[in-house]
Protein backbone atom coordinates (compact mmCIF):
# COMPACT_ATOMS: atom_id res chain seq x y z
CA UNK A 1 0.00 0.00 0.00
CA UNK A 2 1.70 3.22 -0.94
CA UNK A 3 1.97 5.85 1.87
CA UNK A 4 -0.72 9.02 2.04
CA UNK A 5 2.25 11.76 2.15
CA UNK A 6 5.10 11.73 -0.07
CA UNK A 7 8.15 14.10 0.67
CA UNK A 8 11.74 14.60 -0.91
CA UNK A 9 14.66 14.68 1.67
CA UNK A 10 18.29 15.64 0.56
CA UNK A 11 21.23 14.39 2.46
CA UNK A 12 23.45 17.08 2.24
CA UNK A 13 26.96 17.57 3.58
CA UNK A 14 30.75 18.19 2.77
CA UNK A 15 31.64 14.85 3.57
CA UNK A 16 30.10 11.36 2.85
CA UNK A 17 26.97 12.60 4.63
CA UNK A 18 26.81 9.49 6.18
CA UNK A 19 26.09 11.09 9.52
CA UNK A 20 22.98 13.19 8.01
CA UNK A 21 22.14 10.46 6.78
CA UNK A 22 22.02 8.58 10.07
CA UNK A 23 20.08 11.32 11.78
CA UNK A 24 17.80 11.69 8.76
CA UNK A 25 16.51 8.28 8.50
CA UNK A 26 16.29 8.43 12.96
CA UNK A 27 14.17 11.05 12.25
CA UNK A 28 12.17 10.18 9.67
CA UNK A 29 11.37 6.36 11.13
CA UNK A 30 9.23 8.86 13.65
CA UNK A 31 6.55 9.56 10.57
CA UNK A 32 5.66 6.27 9.14
CA UNK A 33 2.67 7.65 7.52
CA UNK A 34 5.34 9.38 5.21
CA UNK A 35 7.34 8.03 2.29
CA UNK A 36 10.47 9.64 2.11
CA UNK A 37 12.56 9.86 -1.37
CA UNK A 38 15.66 10.14 -0.75
CA UNK A 39 18.57 12.24 -2.93
CA UNK A 40 22.06 12.26 -0.96
CA UNK A 41 24.76 15.11 -2.09
CA UNK A 42 28.21 14.35 -0.39
CA UNK A 43 31.48 15.95 -0.97
CA UNK A 44 29.54 19.51 -1.48
CA UNK A 45 32.76 21.34 -0.69
CA UNK A 46 32.81 24.48 -2.55
CA UNK A 47 30.87 27.64 -3.64
CA UNK A 48 29.96 26.36 -7.21
CA UNK A 49 28.23 22.82 -5.79
CA UNK A 50 27.06 24.79 -3.22
CA UNK A 51 25.08 26.65 -5.94
CA UNK A 52 24.54 23.56 -7.75
CA UNK A 53 23.05 21.92 -4.95
CA UNK A 54 20.49 24.81 -4.68
CA UNK A 55 19.28 24.63 -8.12
CA UNK A 56 18.32 21.14 -7.42
CA UNK A 57 17.03 21.28 -4.47
CA UNK A 58 14.50 23.93 -5.75
CA UNK A 59 13.70 21.94 -9.20
CA UNK A 60 12.67 19.06 -6.92
CA UNK A 61 10.50 21.52 -4.97
CA UNK A 62 8.89 22.54 -8.04
CA UNK A 63 8.29 19.13 -9.51
CA UNK A 64 7.14 17.72 -6.14
CA UNK A 65 4.93 21.22 -5.90
CA UNK A 66 5.97 20.14 -2.23
CA UNK A 67 9.25 21.83 -0.51
CA UNK A 68 12.07 19.41 -0.17
CA UNK A 69 13.38 18.59 3.40
CA UNK A 70 17.44 19.43 3.81
CA UNK A 71 19.03 17.42 6.56
CA UNK A 72 22.73 19.18 6.53
CA UNK A 73 25.91 18.32 8.30
CA UNK A 74 27.94 21.28 6.43
CA UNK A 75 30.79 22.54 8.41
CA UNK A 76 31.79 25.77 6.58
CA UNK A 77 29.61 29.04 7.14
CA UNK A 78 29.71 30.32 3.55
CA UNK A 79 28.57 26.98 1.93
CA UNK A 80 26.07 26.79 4.77
CA UNK A 81 24.57 30.13 4.00
CA UNK A 82 24.26 29.57 0.67
CA UNK A 83 22.61 25.87 0.56
CA UNK A 84 20.21 26.60 3.53
CA UNK A 85 18.82 29.93 1.26
CA UNK A 86 17.35 27.03 -1.04
CA UNK A 87 13.62 27.24 -1.02
CA UNK A 88 13.19 24.30 1.05
CA UNK A 89 12.83 22.97 4.83
CA UNK A 90 16.44 22.78 5.74
CA UNK A 91 17.87 21.04 9.45
CA UNK A 92 21.66 21.80 9.80
CA UNK A 93 22.58 19.74 12.28
CA UNK A 94 25.97 21.74 12.84
CA UNK A 95 24.71 24.74 13.25
CA UNK A 96 22.24 23.86 15.56
CA UNK A 97 24.74 22.13 18.18
CA UNK A 98 27.88 23.29 17.65
CA UNK A 99 27.96 27.23 19.29
CA UNK A 100 26.12 25.41 22.16
CA UNK A 101 28.93 22.79 22.25
CA UNK A 102 31.95 25.21 21.64
CA UNK A 103 29.83 27.60 24.48
CA UNK A 104 30.33 25.04 26.95
CA UNK A 105 33.60 24.04 26.25
CA UNK A 106 34.66 27.21 26.09
CA UNK A 107 36.62 26.48 22.94
CA UNK A 108 36.26 27.87 19.12
CA UNK A 109 35.72 24.98 17.00
CA UNK A 110 37.75 23.99 13.69
CA UNK A 111 35.16 24.39 11.58
CA UNK A 112 36.89 22.02 9.32
CA UNK A 113 35.81 20.22 6.29
CA UNK A 114 36.50 16.42 7.30
CA UNK A 115 38.85 15.55 10.59
CA UNK A 116 41.69 15.34 8.50
CA UNK A 117 42.68 16.00 4.94
CA UNK A 118 43.99 11.99 4.95
CA UNK A 119 41.35 9.81 6.19
CA UNK A 120 43.30 6.22 6.37
CA UNK A 121 46.50 8.31 8.18
CA UNK A 122 44.28 7.95 12.08
CA UNK A 123 45.16 4.92 14.20
CA UNK A 124 41.31 4.43 14.67
CA UNK A 125 41.32 3.94 10.40
CA UNK A 126 44.17 1.85 10.60
CA UNK A 127 42.71 -0.69 13.63
CA UNK A 128 39.41 -0.94 11.64
CA UNK A 129 40.85 -2.26 8.18
CA UNK A 130 42.70 -4.75 10.22
CA UNK A 131 40.00 -5.43 12.42
CA UNK A 132 38.13 -6.38 9.01
CA UNK A 133 40.99 -8.47 7.77
CA UNK A 134 41.51 -10.54 10.70
CA UNK A 135 38.24 -11.17 11.18
CA UNK A 136 37.63 -12.22 7.60
CA UNK A 137 40.81 -14.71 8.32
CA UNK A 138 38.88 -16.28 11.16
CA UNK A 139 35.06 -16.28 10.16
CA UNK A 140 33.30 -19.75 10.89
CA UNK A 141 35.97 -21.58 12.55
CA UNK A 142 38.65 -21.07 9.50
CA UNK A 143 41.55 -21.61 11.98
CA UNK A 144 42.16 -21.14 15.71
CA UNK A 145 45.52 -19.76 15.44
CA UNK A 146 46.16 -15.76 16.93
CA UNK A 147 43.02 -16.00 19.44
CA UNK A 148 45.09 -14.20 21.82
CA UNK A 149 44.49 -11.23 19.54
CA UNK A 150 40.80 -11.68 19.33
CA UNK A 151 38.59 -9.23 21.08
CA UNK A 152 35.46 -11.49 20.94
CA UNK A 153 34.89 -15.25 20.12
CA UNK A 154 31.78 -15.33 18.74
CA UNK A 155 29.99 -18.98 19.41
CA UNK A 156 26.56 -20.59 17.78
CA UNK A 157 24.77 -23.35 15.51
CA UNK A 158 25.28 -22.52 11.99
CA UNK A 159 23.03 -19.52 10.89
CA UNK A 160 22.53 -17.71 14.00
CA UNK A 161 23.93 -14.13 12.52
CA UNK A 162 27.78 -14.79 13.63
CA UNK A 163 29.04 -13.57 10.80
CA UNK A 164 27.55 -10.41 9.57
CA UNK A 165 27.70 -9.49 13.77
CA UNK A 166 31.28 -10.17 13.46
CA UNK A 167 32.00 -8.12 10.67
CA UNK A 168 30.18 -5.05 12.10
CA UNK A 169 31.94 -5.27 15.30
CA UNK A 170 34.55 -5.20 13.14
CA UNK A 171 34.32 -2.18 10.68
CA UNK A 172 32.29 0.04 12.98
CA UNK A 173 34.11 -0.58 16.45
CA UNK A 174 37.32 -1.62 15.11
CA UNK A 175 37.40 -4.84 16.98
CA UNK A 176 39.37 -8.28 15.85
CA UNK A 177 36.61 -10.81 16.07
CA UNK A 178 36.61 -14.97 15.38
CA UNK A 179 33.36 -16.84 15.23
CA UNK A 180 33.14 -20.71 15.87
CA UNK A 181 30.36 -22.86 14.61
CA UNK A 182 29.27 -24.49 17.25
CA UNK A 183 28.68 -28.42 15.53
CA UNK A 184 26.90 -31.71 16.59
CA UNK A 185 30.62 -33.00 17.19
CA UNK A 186 30.98 -30.71 20.23
CA UNK A 187 27.60 -31.49 21.50
CA UNK A 188 28.91 -35.06 21.21
CA UNK A 189 31.87 -34.61 22.92
CA UNK A 190 29.71 -32.25 25.56
CA UNK A 191 32.19 -29.86 26.20
CA UNK A 192 33.68 -26.43 23.99
CA UNK A 193 36.66 -27.10 21.26
CA UNK A 194 39.85 -27.15 23.15
CA UNK A 195 41.49 -24.21 22.04
CA UNK A 196 38.72 -21.84 23.32
CA UNK A 197 38.83 -22.76 26.42
CA UNK A 198 41.27 -20.57 28.12
CA UNK A 199 39.71 -17.49 26.03
CA UNK A 200 36.68 -17.87 28.24
CA UNK A 201 36.56 -13.83 28.76
CA UNK A 202 36.44 -13.36 25.35
CA UNK A 203 33.52 -15.76 24.43
CA UNK A 204 30.07 -14.71 23.85
CA UNK A 205 27.36 -16.40 22.14
CA UNK A 206 23.81 -15.91 20.29
CA UNK A 207 20.88 -18.12 19.83
CA UNK A 208 18.13 -18.24 17.67
CA UNK A 209 14.14 -19.66 18.12
CA UNK A 210 13.80 -23.11 16.48
CA UNK A 211 11.38 -21.87 14.33
CA UNK A 212 13.00 -18.91 13.16
CA UNK A 213 16.08 -20.97 12.41
CA UNK A 214 14.28 -23.93 10.60
CA UNK A 215 13.10 -20.80 8.27
CA UNK A 216 16.83 -19.54 7.59
CA UNK A 217 17.80 -23.43 7.11
CA UNK A 218 14.83 -23.77 4.67
CA UNK A 219 16.42 -20.97 2.25
CA UNK A 220 19.83 -22.30 2.24
CA UNK A 221 19.44 -25.94 1.88
CA UNK A 222 15.64 -26.70 1.15
CA UNK A 223 14.18 -30.15 3.16
CA UNK A 224 17.56 -31.71 4.86
CA UNK A 225 17.74 -32.99 7.78
CA UNK A 226 19.89 -30.11 8.50
CA UNK A 227 17.07 -27.21 8.49
CA UNK A 228 14.47 -30.10 9.66
CA UNK A 229 13.10 -27.92 12.42
CA UNK A 230 13.96 -31.31 14.86
CA UNK A 231 17.33 -30.63 13.92
CA UNK A 232 17.36 -27.13 15.14
CA UNK A 233 15.25 -27.92 18.07
CA UNK A 234 18.17 -30.23 19.28
CA UNK A 235 20.97 -28.03 18.34
CA UNK A 236 19.70 -25.06 19.98
CA UNK A 237 18.96 -27.22 23.55
CA UNK A 238 22.90 -29.01 23.57
CA UNK A 239 24.20 -25.17 22.10
CA UNK A 240 22.27 -23.35 25.13
CA UNK A 241 22.99 -26.34 27.79
CA UNK A 242 26.52 -26.07 27.04
CA UNK A 243 26.81 -22.63 26.94
CA UNK A 244 25.05 -22.59 30.54
CA UNK A 245 27.69 -25.46 31.41
CA UNK A 246 30.70 -23.33 30.27
CA UNK A 247 29.71 -19.49 31.61
CA UNK A 248 29.13 -18.05 28.37
CA UNK A 249 26.92 -14.77 28.00
CA UNK A 250 24.34 -15.28 25.13
CA UNK A 251 21.51 -13.66 23.55
CA UNK A 252 18.85 -14.64 21.22
CA UNK A 253 19.40 -13.12 17.86
CA UNK A 254 15.95 -14.34 16.83
CA UNK A 255 14.05 -10.37 16.34
CA UNK A 256 17.51 -8.58 16.52
CA UNK A 257 19.77 -6.10 14.26
CA UNK A 258 23.54 -7.04 13.99
CA UNK A 259 23.81 -3.22 15.09
CA UNK A 260 21.24 -4.17 18.27
CA UNK A 261 23.56 -7.52 18.75
CA UNK A 262 26.90 -5.72 18.20
CA UNK A 263 26.15 -3.06 20.88
CA UNK A 264 24.71 -5.47 23.61
CA UNK A 265 27.99 -7.31 22.95
CA UNK A 266 30.23 -4.33 23.35
CA UNK A 267 27.76 -3.52 26.67
CA UNK A 268 28.19 -7.28 28.22
CA UNK A 269 31.67 -7.99 27.67
CA UNK A 270 32.85 -4.43 28.69
CA UNK A 271 34.95 -3.27 25.65
CA UNK A 272 35.82 0.38 24.75
CA UNK B 1 51.49 14.24 23.29
CA UNK B 2 48.27 14.34 25.82
CA UNK B 3 45.53 16.97 25.02
CA UNK B 4 45.23 19.88 27.34
CA UNK B 5 41.67 19.53 27.71
CA UNK B 6 39.95 16.61 28.85
CA UNK B 7 35.57 16.01 28.90
CA UNK B 8 33.90 13.27 29.12
CA UNK B 9 30.99 11.71 27.08
CA UNK B 10 28.05 10.25 27.46
CA UNK B 11 25.80 8.67 24.52
CA UNK B 12 22.33 7.63 26.04
CA UNK B 13 19.87 6.59 23.91
CA UNK B 14 16.62 3.77 23.85
CA UNK B 15 18.17 2.19 21.24
CA UNK B 16 21.67 1.04 20.08
CA UNK B 17 22.77 4.88 20.38
CA UNK B 18 25.11 4.64 17.36
CA UNK B 19 23.14 7.41 15.60
CA UNK B 20 23.75 9.64 18.92
CA UNK B 21 27.50 8.54 18.94
CA UNK B 22 27.73 9.42 15.04
CA UNK B 23 26.25 12.79 15.63
CA UNK B 24 28.86 13.12 19.03
CA UNK B 25 32.20 11.84 16.79
CA UNK B 26 31.07 14.60 13.84
CA UNK B 27 30.81 17.52 16.91
CA UNK B 28 33.82 15.96 18.74
CA UNK B 29 35.64 16.13 15.65
CA UNK B 30 35.79 19.95 14.96
CA UNK B 31 37.25 20.56 18.45
CA UNK B 32 40.81 18.85 17.99
CA UNK B 33 42.13 20.54 21.16
CA UNK B 34 40.08 18.13 23.23
CA UNK B 35 40.43 14.56 24.79
CA UNK B 36 37.14 12.70 24.43
CA UNK B 37 36.21 10.23 27.22
CA UNK B 38 33.54 8.25 25.74
CA UNK B 39 31.20 6.26 27.50
CA UNK B 40 28.18 4.88 25.76
CA UNK B 41 24.59 4.27 27.94
CA UNK B 42 22.33 2.31 25.10
CA UNK B 43 18.77 0.25 25.34
CA UNK B 44 17.67 3.16 28.13
CA UNK B 45 13.80 1.88 27.67
CA UNK B 46 12.72 2.59 31.01
CA UNK B 47 12.66 4.65 34.26
CA UNK B 48 14.72 2.37 36.40
CA UNK B 49 17.55 2.40 33.87
CA UNK B 50 16.92 6.49 33.01
CA UNK B 51 17.76 6.42 36.92
CA UNK B 52 20.34 4.73 36.84
CA UNK B 53 21.65 6.79 33.94
CA UNK B 54 21.36 9.84 36.07
CA UNK B 55 23.54 8.48 38.86
CA UNK B 56 26.18 7.11 36.44
CA UNK B 57 26.37 10.90 34.75
CA UNK B 58 26.22 12.30 37.79
CA UNK B 59 29.10 10.35 39.66
CA UNK B 60 31.23 10.84 36.51
CA UNK B 61 30.83 14.78 36.75
CA UNK B 62 31.77 14.64 40.40
CA UNK B 63 35.02 12.33 39.90
CA UNK B 64 35.93 14.64 36.53
CA UNK B 65 35.47 18.26 38.42
CA UNK B 66 33.88 19.11 35.60
CA UNK B 67 30.12 18.42 34.44
CA UNK B 68 30.22 15.87 31.57
CA UNK B 69 28.27 16.30 28.00
CA UNK B 70 25.83 13.70 27.51
CA UNK B 71 24.13 13.08 23.33
CA UNK B 72 21.40 11.92 23.33
CA UNK B 73 18.97 10.26 21.05
CA UNK B 74 15.72 9.23 23.62
CA UNK B 75 12.25 9.26 22.13
CA UNK B 76 10.53 8.68 25.05
CA UNK B 77 9.36 12.46 26.80
CA UNK B 78 9.31 10.87 30.54
CA UNK B 79 12.87 9.21 30.43
CA UNK B 80 13.97 12.05 28.28
CA UNK B 81 12.75 14.61 30.93
CA UNK B 82 14.55 12.25 33.80
CA UNK B 83 18.32 11.91 31.72
CA UNK B 84 18.12 15.50 31.04
CA UNK B 85 17.86 16.86 34.68
CA UNK B 86 21.11 15.08 35.20
CA UNK B 87 24.17 17.77 36.41
CA UNK B 88 25.36 17.50 32.56
CA UNK B 89 25.53 19.61 29.65
CA UNK B 90 23.03 18.11 27.30
CA UNK B 91 22.35 18.14 23.73
CA UNK B 92 19.15 16.26 22.58
CA UNK B 93 18.77 15.46 19.14
CA UNK B 94 15.28 14.75 19.07
CA UNK B 95 14.05 17.46 21.34
CA UNK B 96 15.97 19.98 18.35
CA UNK B 97 14.71 18.44 15.64
CA UNK B 98 11.51 16.43 15.96
CA UNK B 99 9.02 19.10 16.80
CA UNK B 100 9.92 21.25 14.13
CA UNK B 101 10.23 18.47 11.34
CA UNK B 102 6.66 17.56 12.74
CA UNK B 103 5.69 21.25 12.21
CA UNK B 104 6.66 21.00 8.90
CA UNK B 105 5.27 18.21 8.20
CA UNK B 106 1.85 18.99 9.75
CA UNK B 107 2.55 15.59 11.54
CA UNK B 108 2.89 14.09 15.34
CA UNK B 109 5.51 12.28 15.18
CA UNK B 110 4.68 8.54 16.32
CA UNK B 111 7.49 8.85 19.62
CA UNK B 112 8.47 5.17 19.36
CA UNK B 113 11.07 3.33 20.63
CA UNK B 114 13.02 1.93 17.58
CA UNK B 115 11.11 1.64 14.42
CA UNK B 116 9.65 -1.81 14.66
CA UNK B 117 9.73 -4.43 17.86
CA UNK B 118 11.51 -6.91 15.27
CA UNK B 119 14.68 -4.89 13.89
CA UNK B 120 14.93 -7.70 11.69
CA UNK B 121 11.68 -7.52 9.84
CA UNK B 122 11.90 -5.24 7.46
CA UNK B 123 12.88 -5.88 3.39
CA UNK B 124 15.91 -3.37 4.13
CA UNK B 125 17.59 -5.02 6.38
CA UNK B 126 17.06 -8.75 5.05
CA UNK B 127 18.61 -7.10 1.89
CA UNK B 128 21.48 -5.61 3.62
CA UNK B 129 21.82 -9.39 5.19
CA UNK B 130 21.66 -11.06 1.75
CA UNK B 131 24.22 -8.48 0.27
CA UNK B 132 26.81 -9.64 2.99
CA UNK B 133 26.47 -13.12 1.90
CA UNK B 134 26.42 -12.29 -1.53
CA UNK B 135 29.39 -10.36 -1.36
CA UNK B 136 31.50 -12.57 0.88
CA UNK B 137 30.54 -15.71 -1.47
CA UNK B 138 32.23 -13.02 -4.36
CA UNK B 139 35.56 -11.90 -2.82
CA UNK B 140 37.95 -11.55 -4.57
CA UNK B 141 37.24 -13.30 -7.88
CA UNK B 142 36.24 -16.37 -6.05
CA UNK B 143 33.38 -17.07 -8.47
CA UNK B 144 31.99 -15.15 -11.36
CA UNK B 145 28.87 -16.30 -10.73
CA UNK B 146 25.28 -15.13 -10.74
CA UNK B 147 27.18 -12.00 -11.61
CA UNK B 148 24.11 -10.40 -13.13
CA UNK B 149 22.95 -9.91 -9.48
CA UNK B 150 25.35 -7.77 -8.73
CA UNK B 151 25.31 -3.98 -7.89
CA UNK B 152 28.82 -3.26 -8.26
CA UNK B 153 31.56 -4.95 -9.41
CA UNK B 154 34.86 -3.75 -8.08
CA UNK B 155 37.95 -4.38 -9.97
CA UNK B 156 41.88 -3.30 -9.09
CA UNK B 157 45.45 -4.63 -8.33
CA UNK B 158 45.65 -6.95 -5.00
CA UNK B 159 45.66 -4.49 -1.61
CA UNK B 160 44.17 -1.49 -2.91
CA UNK B 161 40.88 -1.59 -0.72
CA UNK B 162 38.37 -4.23 -2.48
CA UNK B 163 37.03 -6.42 0.14
CA UNK B 164 36.86 -3.50 3.15
CA UNK B 165 34.70 -1.69 0.50
CA UNK B 166 32.98 -4.05 -0.42
CA UNK B 167 32.01 -5.15 2.88
CA UNK B 168 31.02 -1.67 3.65
CA UNK B 169 28.84 -1.43 0.63
CA UNK B 170 27.13 -4.55 1.36
CA UNK B 171 26.40 -3.72 5.44
CA UNK B 172 26.10 0.01 4.66
CA UNK B 173 23.53 0.17 1.46
CA UNK B 174 22.48 -3.52 1.01
CA UNK B 175 24.19 -3.62 -2.45
CA UNK B 176 25.47 -7.10 -3.63
CA UNK B 177 29.28 -6.55 -4.56
CA UNK B 178 31.83 -8.50 -6.20
CA UNK B 179 35.24 -7.98 -6.48
CA UNK B 180 38.14 -9.49 -8.78
CA UNK B 181 41.75 -8.57 -8.23
CA UNK B 182 43.61 -7.64 -11.37
CA UNK B 183 46.33 -9.83 -12.00
CA UNK B 184 49.71 -10.09 -14.77
CA UNK B 185 47.82 -12.63 -16.80
CA UNK B 186 45.12 -10.15 -17.38
CA UNK B 187 48.15 -6.90 -18.41
CA UNK B 188 49.76 -9.72 -20.49
CA UNK B 189 46.46 -10.94 -22.25
CA UNK B 190 45.53 -7.16 -22.21
CA UNK B 191 42.25 -7.00 -21.30
CA UNK B 192 39.27 -7.78 -18.97
CA UNK B 193 38.66 -11.43 -17.60
CA UNK B 194 35.95 -12.60 -20.19
CA UNK B 195 33.51 -13.13 -17.39
CA UNK B 196 33.13 -9.16 -16.59
CA UNK B 197 33.28 -7.55 -20.67
CA UNK B 198 29.11 -7.83 -20.34
CA UNK B 199 28.64 -5.91 -17.16
CA UNK B 200 30.67 -3.13 -17.76
CA UNK B 201 27.77 -0.68 -16.63
CA UNK B 202 28.77 -2.48 -12.91
CA UNK B 203 32.58 -1.98 -13.27
CA UNK B 204 34.38 -0.07 -10.93
CA UNK B 205 37.62 0.40 -10.54
CA UNK B 206 40.38 1.42 -7.94
CA UNK B 207 43.39 2.28 -7.56
CA UNK B 208 46.84 4.01 -5.60
CA UNK B 209 49.83 5.59 -5.32
CA UNK B 210 52.84 3.16 -6.36
CA UNK B 211 54.44 4.58 -2.44
CA UNK B 212 51.55 3.46 -0.60
CA UNK B 213 50.94 0.48 -2.32
CA UNK B 214 54.66 -0.67 -1.63
CA UNK B 215 54.25 0.08 1.59
CA UNK B 216 51.20 -2.34 1.98
CA UNK B 217 52.46 -5.14 0.56
CA UNK B 218 55.64 -5.00 2.50
CA UNK B 219 53.81 -5.46 5.69
CA UNK B 220 52.23 -8.61 4.13
CA UNK B 221 55.21 -9.88 2.38
CA UNK B 222 58.41 -8.08 2.92
CA UNK B 223 60.94 -7.98 0.27
CA UNK B 224 59.41 -10.14 -2.09
CA UNK B 225 58.90 -8.92 -5.70
CA UNK B 226 54.83 -8.92 -5.70
CA UNK B 227 55.51 -5.58 -2.80
CA UNK B 228 58.83 -4.66 -4.66
CA UNK B 229 57.74 -0.39 -5.91
CA UNK B 230 59.14 -1.46 -9.44
CA UNK B 231 56.63 -4.27 -9.33
CA UNK B 232 54.04 -1.94 -7.41
CA UNK B 233 54.52 0.47 -10.19
CA UNK B 234 54.12 -1.94 -13.27
CA UNK B 235 51.15 -3.58 -11.95
CA UNK B 236 49.29 -0.08 -11.42
CA UNK B 237 50.58 1.82 -15.05
CA UNK B 238 49.16 -1.63 -16.79
CA UNK B 239 46.01 -1.28 -14.47
CA UNK B 240 45.24 2.09 -14.81
CA UNK B 241 45.85 1.83 -19.00
CA UNK B 242 43.30 -1.31 -18.90
CA UNK B 243 40.84 0.75 -16.91
CA UNK B 244 41.46 3.64 -19.54
CA UNK B 245 40.89 1.35 -22.66
CA UNK B 246 37.93 0.00 -21.05
CA UNK B 247 35.99 3.16 -20.33
CA UNK B 248 36.06 1.95 -16.45
CA UNK B 249 35.56 4.36 -14.18
CA UNK B 250 38.14 4.58 -10.81
CA UNK B 251 39.46 6.62 -8.12
CA UNK B 252 42.32 6.88 -5.81
CA UNK B 253 42.27 5.32 -2.79
CA UNK B 254 45.45 6.25 -0.90
CA UNK B 255 44.11 8.71 1.14
CA UNK B 256 40.32 7.82 1.03
CA UNK B 257 38.54 6.01 4.16
CA UNK B 258 36.17 2.72 3.13
CA UNK B 259 33.48 5.54 3.75
CA UNK B 260 34.52 7.79 1.41
CA UNK B 261 35.26 5.47 -1.53
CA UNK B 262 32.00 3.97 -1.00
CA UNK B 263 30.21 6.86 -1.26
CA UNK B 264 31.70 8.29 -4.37
CA UNK B 265 30.49 5.15 -5.87
CA UNK B 266 27.48 5.36 -5.46
CA UNK B 267 27.57 9.05 -6.49
CA UNK B 268 29.84 7.83 -9.65
CA UNK B 269 27.31 4.39 -10.47
CA UNK B 270 24.23 6.35 -10.02
CA UNK B 271 22.91 4.19 -7.04
CA UNK B 272 19.99 4.06 -4.70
Amino acid sequence: MPKPISRTVFFVSDSTGLTAEALGHSLMGQFEQVEFKQIRIPFLDDMEKARDAVARINAQGEKDGMRSIVFSTLVNQEISDVVHAADAYSLSFFENFLVPLEKELGLQSSHTIGRSRDSTDSSDYKKRIEAINYTLAHDDGITDRDLAEADVILVAVSRCGKTPTSLYLAMQFGLKVANFPLIPEDFDRGYLPSSLERYRSKLFGLTIQPERLNQIREERRAASKYASLANCRYEIIEAENMMLREGIRWLDSSTKSIEEISTTILQELNLR
